[in-house]
């Protein structure tokens, strides 16, 4: 929620009429959207469009494969940002000394409070994105699977305490759990979203109107995308979880892309590792981030609560 | 630079469609202009709007003298954003706990290394308000003239030092002089904008396309107002005094309201005193910002470099 790096208006006039061919910089302001990198909103007189700076934690050399990924999705009607290519054909452009994409702007609102129908809205596009990635040619490591959230942990281990009390017990304990429980093959890969938050979802008088933020997608299990979305979407404020909005999720997956029965039994283990991977990268953002930073880290401790849930579940069936 | 306050999708909806008529919302985004205030970037089925929260420092009781200023200037022909009234025909509402208003969306770039054009375009477009502005009703004081910079200084003189080496000691021989060659009486008053600084000046395709920003509007010396654009608009980057810049900003102010030789004799003890004006706020901002803060404060150095130019001008004809 920052801008990091400061755009000049002669750099970005050159940047839209030469580079890219899409008119006059009409006006541009810092939106305070977007935890890891600069995005400004720009209006030129050929429309409205989101300029994105890269700072740390996104590698340039990912672009090609969310840049890429955005553009094949777009092409088959799913509702998210489009790259603009430059005149020359590159997805990617330079600006501020940092690697730069111009993407049309998405009108629509992430939603606050989602209920049930917001729920259901989610769960079928999923099923939509997942069937759409198919044939996408790039592939894409997740580096937030089981072996990533082992590095990630022996880095604050030490300090895991600090957050909660016996937390890195807890979370050793649920590690060794999921190395031994996680399914290993047979469940349908291929590309997830793997961050499909509310924020990360918008809607236009009550109807999906778009997916945004791209960049932790990979390829992985299709089912663990479903399990994000589960803690995502399916937790109240008191962090309750609501089984009416649970099941309109998964019964909106499934008309467009229907489960097989392994992949029903895997999900309270998926959605046990989804509440760890957001439990490990919250706490390693909340010890290490400097207290002057511009982004306020989210607090972890909803996610402990969360895979507390998803312990206690006995089959999908809890789920609805 | 800063989203202060987070504002909830169902609460802008209502306040969109019912308290102003505005039709549904589209989007809207924080955006990171606005030291002072949030703002935000709203999109709706009949426009595009700012949305201004009040934070700190601006006085609520002020805001109708704010934005009565701006509604008067509109229709005036002065392009500046124009307020929307509520249904009801209130310029504030309210939302998120704050004290908020809506203006229309005014496309434009602030230019981040003015020419000399761009100087010219100020002055007429300074002159031009300060006519416009002749016949406001409303009334406001200048908190930060002469006796606003003694208290100002006064909570902070024990600690200039940290800022620069004497710096107490030169204020403090700055305001003796000020308050002995201050213009007491004689020279035209009226509304100024106080603070037209680059980033509160929009262009487009090189014509000044309107001012923004009017929180520090009040009733002062009209020349007053062209000293701080002297000092806002003149200097390079190197703090070098560039008079055919002042020149042109002169000369175009007076096409529009040719000044008097006492405004024009006045001009060097007023561009000292708009140098110290902004010395005093910045250094203040520069002391008593929490490290954590949001925005980080502007160095106040550059304006004891301006200060220190002023004080060695002869006559008016030293800035052409």
């Amino acid at each position: 929620m920052a801008v990091y790096t400061e755009v000049n208006d002669d750099d970005l006039r050159t940047l839209l009429a030469s580079t890219y061919g899409l008119g006059d910089l009409m006006s541009y302001k810092g939106i305070a959207e977007g935890v890891e990198n600069t995005n400004y909103m720009v209006h030129t007189t050929t429309g409205t469009f989101i300029l994105t700076l890269y700072e740390r934690r996104v590698a340039t050399s990912d672009l090609p494969f969310f840049l890429g990924l955005l553009e094949h999705l777009a092409k088959r009607s799913i509702s998210c940002p489009l790259p603009v290519r430059t005149r020359e054909g590159s997805l990617v452009s330079e600006i501020a000394g940092r690697t730069a994409a111009i993407c049309t702007f998405l009108e629509g609102i992430w939603v606050r409070k989602p209920d049930v129908t917001h729920c259901a809205a989610v769960g079928r596009a999923l099923a939509e994105l997942h069937l759409a990635a198919a044939d996408y040619a790039l592939k894409r490591d997740n580096a937030l699977s089981l072996p990533g959230w082992e590095t990630l942990f022996a880095r604050f281990a030490d300090r895991a305490d600090e957050i909660a009390p016996r937390l890195a017990d807890v979370i050793a304990e649920e590690l060794a759990h999921l190395k031994a429980a996680w399914p290993r093959d047979g469940l349908p890969r291929g590309i997830i979203h793997a961050d499909l938050f509310p924020d990360n979802v918008f809607f236009l008088s009550g109807n999906l109107s778009g997916l945004i933020d791209f960049y932790f997608a990979c390829n992985d299990t299709l089912a663990y995308d479903i399990a994000i979305c589960l803690n995502a979407w399916c937790f109240e404020q008191d962090q309750s979880f609501n089984v009416t909005k649970s099941q309109a999720l998964l019964r909106a997956y499934q008309d467009v892309r229907p489960l097989s029965q392994a992949e029903l039994a895997s999900l309270p283990t998926l959605a046990r590792g989804a509440a760890l991977r957001f439990l490990l990268t919250r706490s390693y953002d909340w010890l290490n981030t400097a207290k002057d930073a511009l982004v306020k880290p989210h607090d972890p401790i909803v996610f402990l609560r969360r895979l507390r849930f998803h312990q206690s579940i006995r089959d999908a069936r809890d789920y609805g």
